[in-house]
């Protein structure tokens, strides 16, 4: 199924319009004042049934889009955060986990008033002020999806929003996007009964957007996609492929078990070395996540790219 | 697959034996003090790929099982809370998603400090008072899970060292557990590549474990199981199927769309008739959680079961 027919096909989330909305008012608020990422974080589901109880799901807890976020903030842009619902968001990330309850930071003094204890309080204050400061400015504006077609519908209403920035807009395609869904039409209604033995399920694939949002939807943006993969053998090879179909202009590619500390920067360039980026034992020792590393190199790049 | 050979043909979570010691020391804790509650809370997963990318899952958020917790603890049970990684969980789940964030609720005095405002610290505090009465008597026990599998052989083992209170423990089984799954022998190991046209997947049938578990691994213990459907019209007929199935002693039956305001008790008993728990107008619009009417419920039942 090519994008066209898939977007013809399927029936559109009932909230697209009030989305398009919000993200318009956002963009014109920083348009010529500072540039733009969109950043797409967490993964997709493809819902097995209408009223869904089941369904497919891409492995991500959003880390990589929540932080990168964060940096892309203290690099002056203004953060379009499409994300899959209840995956981690900047800021709250720090301590939304179980291993990191934020009430396990807080206590109760003696005239009853709940706040931080004094050894976590230098911490929590660093990211408040962060968080406060974004909210204040209005340079974070919150997305959320669920499913593949909720992604891709809204994906492609912000891109051509954004494509009024021209080369001012960086999209940095986080999110783990399932590559096969189940077509509205082929959906059953009612939860999957389970007496009937196995279950067989045939799953269509995925349109390549990538094709049409280069091409139509934001043709002058800075676009960086990811390519996550298990087998270290195919990873170069795969991301040299995607740059050669769709034409944009990186792909940082990963492998599951080490992308926190390592990522490669692969150009559309022939001659163009591939970029590593690492963190080294002390590094990883003290807790700098790798995005410290990467969005800098990327916001190089933008701006190599606006004044080309 | 029976439920014998499923456990013998598949290998065992790697962290089973560290579970169980935990497991085993709490219970030795509260052994003859209290009665003790095994919750499961939160979906769960099916991987389709060893190094996993994706993975077929259950709708839940854990709310049911995070809230019901909270009033099993208030009624003095220990709770045993045997969770889907990053589901919902008692307490902290008042602040920690989206619409609730808790960086929202505070504030920087003029100190410097991170303290909680003003007109959110009653809230708070309260939530926060019992979180710690909770750690301080070490009435609470947090176990996850992410896949169907881990799920299976951590319930197997926390019910046989439950089984020791005899009618003391209750089993209060929230968790949404797939019905399906791939074997470990048929699984592949790398992440499936999508060039090959549509995905064809074919998933084994979970073995029906409520049976061993009623008879074999705590045949004494007061057994309450969830029915989530999407179609009203097969609820009670399926509840009375699986009690008389498994010989257990509750189930709460409850609908997808509405299962937040309304569930049903339904009873092996052919003369006891269904119970109806049910929030009206009022109690939607100040927020009481029906869980506050099904827990209290359940303690009499347990309190009569254990006088039988």
């Amino acid at each position: 199924m090519d994008p066209q027919e898939y977007f013809e096909s399927q029936i559109p989330p009932s909230n697209l319009s009030e989305v398009s909305e919000r993200v318009d008012s956002f963009v014109n608020n920083h348009f010529k004042k500072r540039k733009i990422v969109l950043v797409t974080s967490g993964g997709t589901t493809v819902p097995l049934e209408n009223q869904t109880v089941r369904f497919l799901d891409n492995f991500s807890a959003g880390t990589r889009g929540a932080t990168s976020a964060e940096f892309f903030l203290d690099a002056g842009y203004a953060v379009i955060f499409l994300h899959r619902q209840f995956s981690l968001q900047p800021y709250s990330r720090h301590y939304s986990h179980s291993k990191n309850c934020f009430l396990d930071y807080m206590k109760i003094n003696e005239k009853g008033e709940v706040h931080v204890e004094q050894k976590w309080n230098l911490n929590m204050k660093e990211v408040l002020v962060k968080y406060q400061n974004a909210k204040k400015l209005g340079t974070l504006i919150m997305i959320d999806f669920v499913t593949v077609k909720d992604y891709l519908f809204t994906l492609r209403s912000v891109t051509k929003i954004l494509s009024k920035l021209k080369k001012d807009a960086m999209l940095y395609l986080a999110a783990a996007v399932s590559d096969f869904f189940v077509p509205d039409k082929k959906m059953v209604e009612h939860k999957i009964q389970s007496d009937d033995g196995p279950l067989d399920l045939r799953l269509d694939k995925v349109p390549k957007i990538l094709s049409p949002l280069v091409k139509e939807w934001a043709p002058n943006s800075f676009v960086v996609s990811f390519k996550l993969e298990t087998d270290e053998s195919i990873l170069v090879k795969k991301s040299k492929k995607s740059l050669k179909t769709y034409g944009h202009h990186i792909v940082i590619g990963n492998i599951l078990t080490t992308r926190k500390k390592q990522v490669i920067f692969v150009y559309p360039e022939e001659d163009k070395p591939i970029l590593e980026v690492t963190l080294n034992e002390e590094e990883l020792k003290n807790g700098t996540e790798i995005e410290s590393k990467i969005i800098p190199k990327l916001v190089e790049g933008h701006n190599m790219f606006r004044i080309e």
